[in-house]
């Protein structure tokens, strides 16, 4: 990544640089790199070949966090202002453009790969982000049309384009492409996927209990932010769903108002609903169910695969998924 | 381009076909997927083989559209309302994203051009957007910081990166490169670029001056909108240099406020300005000046290229830049 970011030597870069090095410089997890490169060691391959893909991935991911931190208001980001909140938000969706780009290039430079599998893993991450940016406008709409009436399973529709699309499912795929040389054709990738669809979802899942539970230092993020921002979570769908008449209407009321316009205490008032209603043991038992999809289809996924500490590691993910404290 | 944008028929797409849908469904000049297009076939190559590249162009162009007319705080394009003014911001970052994906995938879809080829042109349109991003930054630099002390050359080094890549020089490369089937490298390419880059300073100076003595109903932007938004071009460029002092202490109070804070009326007052000290007459002299370089250009980027109706069309952009009306 370090190779791919610019220096910032360059004066006809218009400063770009600290901006684009300003996420990737702070410590993420690297849940998908790791996972592309993990599963690109199981199928074979090495790291040196997938490395580029690999870099790719993080830096979209990182693109991806700029303008999503700008559309959700977000004021911290892995325990620093975002980047809109330091420079503004024409800058900082124009940073979020450029990262993209530079993202994209790091698959093309120094790579071993040969030109059609190149391109064919090129295929695969502009399907990934397109399905990302879907996944994204679906979310922004529900929250600008304050929708109320949602279930589970949109929830999951959700996720599975925002979220396990770029987290678990491409970085898997892609993993698998290159280990293989590119011998998979999208019927056999479609096992990975699905194993890779339950494990993004428990990875999601935990991610917005996290966000109720943890503390602000220790997420990166504003304590309860999710709940300032109104973000339909399976916590908030089962509390829609099971509060009573007042409750929903304040709820209703309070999910109307522009986020600048909701009190500091409202947030912990919809937390303390989500206990009342058990709204979030009824997210931890959807994560524990659909890590048990998980682990089921991890044998249809990796069952030709040979026994290597790279398959431990995946195989590993699906518990890490639901323990992971940050 | 219809082929490439979404129906809107997937409900998992977040709604984002009418937003993908707006800018392109405008009618714009065309400018960059004709220079594609004519230089493809020039060199001897078909339509058929450059279409993908050429929808790329285009609709990459109007993603960026997006994101700039926000960052910008543009209230019209192509006559219409932008789409930050109707969606919001959110949603207009998000489909400026999705809008660039669908672009950058038009490429392979279909594509006739082989992996290696594809390839290239895919490097070469990732350093295009690289360097639009790098010119956006140091203009949204420049306006922020109330950056006063500019001389031409950094007007001319700002166009080179923000207009003149992703108007003519790429445009004109990928052209050539896809007619020679790949045939040329960097070194053949350059007479190419230096051509790209007086055609389109030329256009780019013509599209300022447009701004201000044109009306809103032909530019479809909002009339004299460079002035509210404080743009440096090199009319404003030469008005800071010639202006008395108590005129430029006026400007500069001026540009030091946000757009919104400035009254209507003042736009006009540098307009006025700009007529009394001959300002409109310097940009239109550097203009002759550089579609002369422009011609001189030509030979040396298609001296070896037999003639055609392509690159009679070519030559021809040179007077278009300079006296279209739109």
């Amino acid at each position: 990544m370090d190779r791919h970011l610019p220096s910032g030597e360059d004066d006809r870069d218009g400063g770009l640089a600290p901006l684009l090095r300003a996420y990737p410089d702070r410590s993420g997890k690297g849940i998908r790199p790791a996972l592309l490169l993990a599963t690109c060691q199981a199928f074979g391959g090495t790291v040196r070949e997938a490395l580029g893909a690999a870099a790719t991935i993080e830096l979209l991911h990182n693109s991806f966090l700029i303008h999503d931190d700008l559309e959700d208001e977000s004021e911290l980001r892995r325990g620093e202002p975002t980047l809109h909140q330091v420079h503004g938000v024409p800058l900082a969706v124009n940073a979020g453009d450029a990262l993209a780009v530079v993202a994209l290039a790091a698959l093309h430079d120094r790579s071993e790969l040969g030109a059609r599998l190149s391109q064919r893993i090129m295929v695969e991450i502009l399907q990934m982000a397109r399905r990302t940016t879907a996944g994204q406008s679906l979310e922004l709409r529900w929250r600008r049309d304050n929708v109320l009436d949602l279930e589970p399973e949109d929830y999951f529709n959700l996720i599975l384009q925002k979220t396990c699309c770029y987290t678990t499912i491409y970085p898997l795929r892609i993993g698998a492409l290159v280990g293989s040389r590119g011998a998979l054709d999208d019927e056999a990738l479609e096992p990975i996927s699905q194993f890779g669809y339950y494990l993004g979802a428990a990875f999601q899942i935990r991610d917005d209990l996290l966000n109720l539970v943890g503390d602000e230092l220790e997420a990166g993020k504003e304590a309860l932010g999710d709940l300032r921002e109104g973000k339909r979570t399976l916590m908030l769908i089962h509390l829609l769903r099971t509060a009573s008449t007042g409750e929903r209407a304040w709820l209703s009321a309070y999910l109307a108002r522009s986020i600048a316009d909701r009190e500091p205490g409202d947030a912990a008032r919809v937390l303390r609903m989500m206990e009342a209603h058990a709204s979030l043991e009824f997210a931890e038992t959807w994560g524990l169910a659909i890590a048990a999809e998980a682990r089921a289809a991890f044998d249809g996924a990796f069952g030709d695969v040979p026994p290597s500490v790279h398959l431990d590691f995946l195989a590993g993910m699906v518990p890490y998924m639901l323990e992971r404290d940050r």
